[in-house]
């Protein structure tokens, strides 16, 4: 296990599924910060389940409770711990499952790797796992908000085969991604992907898809070369993301096939400051924010868990045919879309308070 | 600077393109095991430029001194220093670009968070900022082969628009590999590749490419959750890869559009153990390795010195027209290759020590 | 601040003195170990205020709880959440002591670095904060004792001027020390110190002491030489316990007038392997433990809060006479000993699974 | 291993006795300071073996070289490589101590931890290991001057039982340090150290003694509580320097006699700023500097390597006499006074760069 994410500004989080609670403890915060719990609830509520028909009925309320580190509303440069009880646990769901790995879960690797794993649901590879890092996100993108002005905006870009048009503006914000509640500000796409995934989810089936993020503000000069590169950490930050198969920024796959004289994002004055004419370098230049937006996007599988009967083997190599019965998402991106955001915001922040360190 | 990466097996690596040399320390190496400078230069060799055609023209024999660490030819347990003296430095080359950040490189992000820059070359940003990995990497993939049978093999898959075929299979080696300086066992693609690749050169201008990765005997495991997921930290690693713009482990963007029944790996015992009929997953779940081969790619963007005309700025705002005298390689694929290998190592190594610690 | 602890086995601390509560994360921990709260709570009430008329009238029940990483009464081997809730929180007692910082405590230092800190008591830098520490320990304790049989037990060796005689047997453990209420094997020293402590107490004045500690059974090999060396970890954990002054592991200071003829241990066999005649060394040399119990001494200072009239000055520089109305221990030493053994124990687990990842 | 230390100013060290070299790589150092061999020449000469007839006749001139990380004299704010090659080996001195390990060395404990060992003298447990720190301390003393005024200036205040008068004021310098060969700026307890080295060295014995270190001008705020509090970062360093035994802070052991009404260091108005009246603190407070000087003292043990014969055994449990024949020193601690400085430098500045992280 290493459940401690960042450098400075630090974040370690815990808790399984069927457990008395998840949470996280954030280190290193800035002092004199304000923070209440409302600031947390209000990603967290992005985040939990039973939002709409589009996600698993399971209605999760997930309240966030602040036991340290601020005091009449301001951080006190302590660690701020952050707990969330779990409730409804519904163990009963999945215990027919203990014999047999449920195919493209953790499962089988836990059991495998620790000799146990936790009998109620995912354990630690749980997707509640994500509270404590959605509850950390949300303090790293308030400081980030506060004292550079920095933005963090995600969205779902595709769902299936369903994308939504390249909609990297200016304008994109969480009010203009809330609209739906498949969270995609194309509304036109946005339509065919909540049809789509009411689809898979009466076919007892699941469905992949893509969330774009967009990091704003960001002051040129965040980042770690050479191991700790701005692309390297938002890289691991989103594949440590349940479910999270693949990350590009800028150009991503797309600039394999470009030319140089096509990709080069040359510079021009841009008020004050040099700009870049276009951002196939998605803000980044060899590790390091140049000015420029930071973007990229994130692909993600479809949710393992369905309804459909598969054929497959218990531990004991057993042909058996599993049938899920729990209530689950039948696509996770409408949920991801905060987590998405509070990773990138632990990344940006932690890089942030790095690179004060040596100004 | 973060100039250092793994938690147990650890490397550190230094050193600017004309500097006195560029080099790496490992620390946390197994003792007792067998090691020569021979080792270390194969991948170095491979790395090197000016190994054919499609490469750049400048020669840089690289040759590896062990410093420290290893004695009569076997490990110690402590630190083992590398170093690579810096030969053919040609700075002149560099030194009209002072005044104006060459697009897409990194000369203005490193003005801008450090201050200064190196004034010859990419200084830490340059390719042979690599070296370092390597020749930790080798280190790192002679354990991994002589302690667990693990083989780590990664070929071009793709040049601009032109792909191999899908090779993944129990074939594929280092021998397969590099019967073709473009490093793509598939012959007839390959073809194709060198071909496009003399024509950019041709053109000044320069290509991107994508490189596949496979690693074999990967024992079930191997991974630590929750942020330092086996596929997390090779995503970080892929990305800290200079010119490296997108990963993906298994299915990866593909995935996304996918059906949940069709994208589970369902098990199936294979001799002795559960396997999995599919690998979507590219040999991970939740994190940790199942035992399946690990795979995985990642897109590097077109090199981005061209000796075509580029309207850009200097640091000024002045637009001025730029073109690169310098020799570089038209695409950086070919000598990628074992720099991913090595990058894969290093992650490997480190989640095999860290999984033995809690055994 | 940096609330974690340790590199394979991990603990990160939390909490101020008069929030909702204290705690402890454990990340790291190996899998498969009974483990319930009655084992953390055994040292916590060695730990807690009000056991005897020598400590705080103070009452803390300091009730602990697991919240995540165990499961049926065995570790999962993901993070173990531990929660002990503040009740006895008096914060009245110290309102008047805001404008002014406490002699010799850390409100100054709180105030500089953070730019504000906790109102109620020391906050972050109370004796509270180390519950987690020593829950922590508990869990390390543990592991060490049922899979290397290490034992380790610390006592009182002095408070101000009365020393307990050289003690040093294998004889010595928690019950012998549990027997008086200043934890101090030796009975006539022991009284002689309730006695000091008594007198300093009616003083309202304040007393330090001398806490030893031998850890027994620790294999050879334990320790990361250069700069995590087992005597290099030990002093950083001893010197992070609040009131902490000084460290030595062995012969110690007294070494430092000794003749090399004298201080060297000599090898001699003993049953199966290579020990020593002598143990000046405490168990390690070149920072690896070498099969020798490793002991060591910790000084505490005079506890700072003390009801004697003090002349002082407020934050803006005025003199005043400051009097502590609140309830404090005259002397530390006493409840200090789990934490030492608590902190001796989370560097040796770390120790002992670094150790393995290598092996 | 553990060869790094430091979470943003951050040191690796490399390098055994006998190998090719020995050496640093010092990673977050800022940019654009200068900096040049010379700066780091001057402590490595005063660390030198055969400064004086007091230290080991070895002449070693342990020239270093910068290989990276600073052009034109000024730092990059990249990786700063720093080697010093090996000359004198000498390893057949060591030859014939193969197959007994030297009583209070490292060499059995290397053994029983690796099951290897370096074959000449100490390998890495040898005291050149300390060259690469203070190399790397020179450049944090350096950063910490410029940028802070801050003095880092130790001085031996013991030789086996002959102690300096306590010479704890504003006028210790380097050069008045340096004004005896036993580096005492005491001049009468000097010559008697000097004396008692010269005795112990002609009955081929060894002495321990005493460093005592102060640091001027740190700013209030640096430390980083809990577990990287000031003193208890100082007290890793330090005991981490091969021969240490112990370590304290302000008045350390004596402190525990004393009374808190005495102990406690009242404030007061300085000039513009609150201080103390008395540093019993040894200026800090709950493990942050208060603006008080830093003081504190380590404890070294006498060499262990010496000329009078010892009855040991060999690993075979065999017992042998031994009679070292190498050319050592009969005290360490003249030699490890800028050890000691290093150190603390490379403390300090790291507790400066993460303290400015988040102001």
């Amino acid at each position: 296990m290493s459940s401690s994410f960042g450098t400075v500004f630090k974040v370690t989080t815990f808790g399984e599924s069927h457990g008395l609670g998840v949470g996280a403890v954030v280190d290193g915060c800035p002092p004199r910060l304000f923070l209440s719990e409302a600031d947390i609830q209000l990603q967290l509520d992005r985040r939990r389940p039973g939002q709409s028909d589009l996600t698993t009925p399971r209605q999760e309320h997930d309240q966030v409770t602040i036991l340290s580190g601020v005091e009449n509303g301001r951080t006190l440069g302590t660690p701020i711990s952050l707990i969330v009880a779990n409730k409804d646990q519904r163990a009963r769901d999945y215990k027919k499952m203990l014999s047999v790995p449920r195919p493209s879960h953790a499962d089988y690797t836990y059991q495998m790797k620790y000799g146990i794993r936790a009998t109620g649901g995912g354990g630690r590879a749980s997707a509640r796992e994500t509270i404590g890092r959605v509850a950390a996100g949300a303090i790293a993108a308030k400081i980030l908000n506060e004292i550079y002005n920095i933005e963090i905006v995600a969205w779902v870009s595709a769902v299936g085969l369903i994308e939504a048009a390249e909609l990297y503006t200016d304008t994109i914000n969480h009010k203009l991604v809330d609209r739906t509640a498949v969270r995609c500000p194309d509304m036109e796409a946005a339509e065919k992907m909540a049809e789509e995934i009411r689809r898979v989810k009466k076919e007892r089936d699941s469905i992949g898809g893509i969330i774009t993020c967009i990091c704003r503000n960001v002051p040129p000069g965040f980042g770690e070369p050479v191991f700790d590169k701005m692309e390297a950490k938002l890289a691991q930050a989103m594949l440590s993301i349940p479910a999270a198969k693949g990350f590009e920024i800028g150009s991503g796959f797309s600039g394999a096939s470009m030319r140089g004289s096509e990709h080069n994002d040359s510079f021009v004055l841009k008020k004050d400051h040099l700009g870049t004419r276009t951002n196939n370098s998605g803000g980044v230049q060899g590790g390091i924010s140049n000015g420029e937006p930071v973007f990229f996007k994130v692909a993600f599988k479809p949710t393992s868990t369905i309804g459909k009967p598969q054929t497959t083997a218990d531990f004991n190599g057993q042909e058996v045919v599993l049938k899920a019965s729990g209530r689950h998402d039948p696509c996770v991106v409408p949920r991801a879309v905060p987590i998405v955001e509070s990773m990138a915001a632990l990344v940006i922040a932690d890089m942030a308070l790095r690179h004060n360190s040596r100004k």
